[in-house]
């Protein structure tokens, strides 16, 4: 540790992680006023040495060297910014083992190693802080663990994926078809080449997992959620969301039950115009959070990006850091209830789920089709509120039916659903999303 | 103390007060399950000891003996949540002497005497924490302290009161008067009896003066703060405004410009109908804060009212007894960079803000009105962007005329607003409203 000072080594010079470097070095004057120390980057590992950053390095250890940087004595806290799985491990769980402390923005990893990874650092006594893991720069970990502390967390809906919003913002705007807008959403970098972690709701469902544990205490794993992704949306569902006063968002959605179990899902979702998170945009991000003494929150801002990402990753190390100068880091857990409060909790089953549905039949414009559809759900006690039946002219062979139904059990539809979709005039499988009314 | 738990002593058991109590007891498991030990109230003090406040006082000791819970050595951290100036100030110094922690929803207190007990908690080595005292539930102090201590903020804007914002959402939705939505919001408990503190921005300037202190580290009072509240408003403006895209809302703003001044105040702004903030509706708040490397965010919820101001209170009480706990409580002011890093700062003044404007002038029907109007505003370098200019039909004398003006100096406004004002065919002081682009 430099005189004075606490000392970071930074494990993936990525675009995260030179973001983290941008922060410390352009920030570091407020942040040694409002820390009364310096936070000093000793070293950095990454295996590209060659690519200019566009960041000055000339004081700092920069070298291939992971395993020598993990076991520096001048690094207090490593910060994990590799990404992905094995190797993020591997790192994550030396630098614990070697008594750092550690920061990390990689949600896929504490999704699916998190248990193992929050024990070893109990039994270290070290922390391992990860509010840049969801939401980028909003502070909605910390909000729920600090700032909601008080209350009985009831439940959260959060457009948790930058990426997905960009894309659904740009179908309802142009009307054009997800595949069009996916590639242009590739061409301006705010998809990747290969978007299924994104499109597919994989990287929300990981997102969720945190917030969960966060907000409930609940030890999930990823594949506790059901997680649906927005390929089957088309420019129809827009058009007719907007009719019934709907907004459609990717959301990731976990409340808590009186009876103690934990229901947590991914879909696409059809939300009140009129509500807050239905007027998130673009690439934003946002968490809507329900407290049984705050009521209603909700928390926006940026959830990707360099500076956004790298905003929360150094709150999280002047958090350690003043923990660590105090001689009370990884003593007590200040960083996060887990894993002492975790506890693996009773899921609700996705057929128990209790709500409205948006249901998009395609079928042949014929006499009797609906009165199938209205027989097949009815059967089920699944009452219709409201059908839009269009007319494409008269060379369409197959036409969308837009049914919006009164609140059911998912079974129920999905029974219906296996019904209609085996009707000889019914022609595509049927989009079904659901429908949340308080968002 | 009692054993295992940190001892909590409230004063002043009125709406909040009671909305403390219940948080305390009905959320006690998870509170003592987050905290590791119980929060336990052992007295409560008021002079109304007869009403029924719902909320079951058998376990505590209650009287009117506010200088023996001061120094109740049962007592570890002092609630003050009495309200107004001198006896609320009276009680946090005596508590502070005491060495007692204390936690306050005050703005009006510590807008006014900030600076006297923030430097008697210093010279004691005593937290006082205050998040209930802005944006009620939402953690807004918290979240710039430490979710976003990573940034330099450079700009808030915020709804922070409650009242306010009923009564414009109402005016806008309904097409009344000011005062006829007024007489509906006080006949709803939304206003009080007497309207001043809200309606005139006094409220919104007080919470102004500590997101000030939390975001830029300036030591401002309330007097530095240019404050206009919302009497002036009428019908026509919202018509006009939705005209022009804009929504208005009675906004909280500060700024850290370049040269290191200040920009601070608190007057009703147009903003675009396409901004988050302009969502927010009724009686919630929500702060919109830009930081350097976060980039823009924005904090939601509820801004009054028993529970979620309760929630802000006890998440304080939290935070403090596990520094309690810890051995930790007051020894680097973990609670707030306030007093240390607290500078009286350089102000902007008023007259040098730039921005657009929107100008309702009421004038006679005539010709040459306008030609008056924009001559004035012409020779001060003030270009119009667009104009309304409605006539209400053949018996009506004086009109409203409505201009948006392109980016301009505020003392170039007002200096051409004085000009207009004294026109003969110009029958009333015109209404000048700030444009913010950027919320």
């Amino acid at each position: 540790m430099g005189e004075g000072s606490v000392g970071i080594g930074l494990v993936g010079l990525g675009n995260i992680g030179t973001g983290v470097v941008k922060v410390l070095q352009r920030n570091a004057e407020v942040i040694s006023e409002r820390l009364g120390f310096d936070l000093r980057l000793v070293r950095v590992s990454d295996l590209d040495l060659e690519t200019d950053r566009g960041v000055d390095l000339a004081a700092v250890r920069f070298d291939s060297d992971t395993d020598g940087l993990l076991a520096d004595p001048q690094v207090d806290i490593v910060v994990e910014l590799i990404g992905g799985y094995d190797v993020a491990r591997r790192v994550t769980l030396q630098a614990i083992e070697n008594g750092k402390h550690v920061v990390t923005a990689n949600k896929a990893l504490l999704a699916l190693h998190g248990a193992e990874i929050f024990d070893a650092a109990d039994r270290a006594g070290v922390d391992v802080a990860f509010e840049a893991s969801v939401g980028g720069g909003i502070p909605i970990l910390r909000s729920m663990r600090e700032g909601l502390s008080a209350n009985e967390i009831t439940s959260l809906h959060g457009i948790m994926n930058g990426t997905t919003n960009y894309v659904l913002t740009e179908m309802e705007a142009t009307g054009e078809d997800f595949e069009v807008v996916l590639k242009r959403a590739q061409d301006l970098g705010y998809a990747e080449a290969d978007p299924t972690f994104d499109v597919d709701g994989i990287d929300a469902a990981h997102k969720l997992t945190l917030l969960v544990a966060m907000a409930f205490g609940a030890r999930l794993t990823f594949k506790d959620i059901p997680t649906e992704g927005i390929r089957g949306l088309a420019p129809v569902d827009f058009e007719a969301a907007e009719r019934f006063g709907f907004k459609i968002k990717l959301l990731g959605i976990a409340k808590q039950h009186e009876d103690g179990r934990i229901e947590a899902r991914v879909h696409p979702t059809l939300i009140p115009a009129t509500s807050l998170l239905s007027h998130v945009d673009g690439a934003m991000n946002a968490i809507a959070v329900h407290g049984n003494a705050v009521g209603p929150t909700l928390f926006y801002g940026a959830g990707a990006g360099e500076l956004p990402t790298a905003s929360a990753v150094v709150a999280d190390l002047m958090e350690i850091a003043r923990e660590l100068r105090r001689g009370t880091a990884g003593r007590v857990a200040p960083l996060s209830y887990m894993p002492h409060a975790l506890r693996v909790r009773a899921t609700m089953p996705a057929g128990e789920i209790l709500g409205r549905a948006y249901l998009r039949f395609t079928a042949v414009d014929r006499p009797g089709v609906l009165s199938h559809i209205a027989g097949a759900l009815g059967e089920r006690g699944v009452g219709i509120e409201a059908v839009i039946q269009q007319s494409r002219g008269e060379q369409a062979e197959s036409v969308p039916v837009v049914i919006l139904t009164h609140p059911a059990r998912e079974a129920a539809v999905r029974d219906a659903l296996q019904e209609i979709d085996r009707l000889p005039d019914v022609t595509a499988p049927t989009l079904f999303v659901r429908i949340e009314d308080e968002t």
